[in-house]
């Protein structure tokens, strides 16, 4: 099996519900260093997971979409606890989209596997693991 | 699958029973530096594998009987060479123990697996990975 | 010259005045691993620039008046840009000032030298270094 | 199951053949850290996955056989695109071929897998991993 | 004093003459991850030592001129030992000519000190440090 | 004004006297990756601060004589506490008398300063600098 790996970051505001999150219930903020693990059982005929400029490109992409915001005013979020381990799998699941909609060309349709972790310190991250 | 992770530390002497060992027969001792890996397959209603803060204190707690001692000492681990993948195992057993004893809540009981890692310098580490 | 450095983090939420911020003068958020360096010309007599524990404790003290919260409303920061630069003085001036009190024992009156890194990610990070 | 992973380094010339690679097409160069993973499922009689010098020093063999190479020079990789992923899965089934002759003594037998991980840079590296 | 710093990366291939170099005389390469830190006194009206988008645009446009390239075949470091000490400083007085031309705007002209840093692995990196 | 800095560890044994030290007065151990940095004014005639290779074989000597012991037993650290900081002293002292015995040739004597930073974990670290 193989894999490779991009890392980006988003910067972001968000709130939690629930009186598990404590302090985190305020408003405050994170930066998210971003790793998305691209997976393939074999390599393309350039000897490839995939083009890593062009994965960078499409992480970035996903990213541009959430970076810079507060996320409790995002609809498309809407009523979520965006917590580290649940933005992974927004990243994860908008990554699978592109890659389905061909946007890492013909040989993205043969990866069988992607996970993102997101990092939100130098001391906890989350990852979420799907299939393709 | 979703996983979380809380990084601590602990340090502690030791010395090994074995020619392979060379010089670290010898009594001498390490950091380790310790990620706690956390599994589940779907997340909780607060949107969470595991909170952070909880797992980071019951990290904490089963670091704090291992820091700052001897381990050759230690009557739990008698007669045993506490080599990094040994004690990632002790961590993790440990760990689980206190999960299948209630202490991160009812929702860690949907936990389906616990990896331990301890990095014993910027150029080794070692895991050991369970089911719970 | 001696220093001894501490690392913890914060997480907050704010948000940029000016045209040079871009998409950064939206309400956004992030998360700094802070690092902060004490420096002392010689040793005190336990043979310790600042004891670890006792450092790690005060700017666990500063970081918690910050963290978790949006620096927009705060009136202690109010009509500040608050980027990672200016931040990075806010913190180290509020350690500045409890070292004086006395936060750090008599010893702390032999530091000489105060600086404070704060990480925005893995690719960008700012510090401010003063006198003691 | 247990795992140790040491890391080391190589520093190495090539150039790549196809459109996809833009201005890596040109002769440049990499460091690539090198992590390599030994899995196994219990641990030996001296509690070990694998003794970490002697799986250094194999690493390291492995490694000086390329490092300080121009790879589009060399016969064993003759009209081979030396991707990240393809060299980390040549580093793998080098280090395989020497634990399967029995550089790591009688207990490397008992490995169960084999990762490699090269990282070109803090923003992007790939893993291979294969059974023993 | 404050500094800000951005992160950057290129890949390169290279040789040395002088047979204290043994190995690295052959043609190989490295990935040098670089850091550039931009010092000035006091903060602009902004609050900043230097927008960290525009000086990262500024070290990315330098690397650009070096990356995916022998740097034996580069007319501007004819006959040069491309050390990585050596290079810290092409990279540095390069970004030093863009700030004196203005890339920085009129702030940027308030600067006072810059200095480089290339890391070649996880085990060794270099520093030049200039005036401004 | 250039540098160098190349990284090693090494794992130790030993305690501490004073109530200051809490729990750090049993005995326990550390690993300290340790950097070592050479500074120098201008470049030699191979166009290096120091060759990096030399540098490492220099500082792994250094560590060698501390690595796998019990610093409490150790003649030349009799009634010292070895705090990280004074542990960075010991190790820019040591390599210090190294170069001036002209252990990195003649070049070595033209090196203006030396700084040791010992990493005793992921979020505390201490440095001695002197000059040479």
């Amino acid at each position: 099996m193989f894999s490779v790996t991009v890392r980006d970051h988003m910067m972001i505001a968000h709130s939690f519900r629930g009186e598990v999150f404590g302090p985190a219930q305020r408003l405050h903020g994170a930066t998210y260093v971003v790793d998305a693990t691209f997976r393939r059982l074999t390599l393309d005929d350039d000897n490839l997971v995939v083009d890593i400029g062009r994965a960078a490109r499409e992480l970035a992409a996903v990213l541009s979409e959430l970076s810079y915001r507060n996320l409790d005013d995002e609809a498309a979020l809407a009523g979520m606890n965006t917590s580290t381990e649940a933005l992974a799998q927004v990243v994860a699941d908008r990554l699978a989209e592109r890659v389905q909609a061909g946007a890492l060309g013909d040989g993205g349709r043969k990866l069988v596997g992607l996970a993102v972790t997101l990092h939100e310190s130098h001391i906890a991250w989350a990852t979420y693991e799907r299939a393709l």
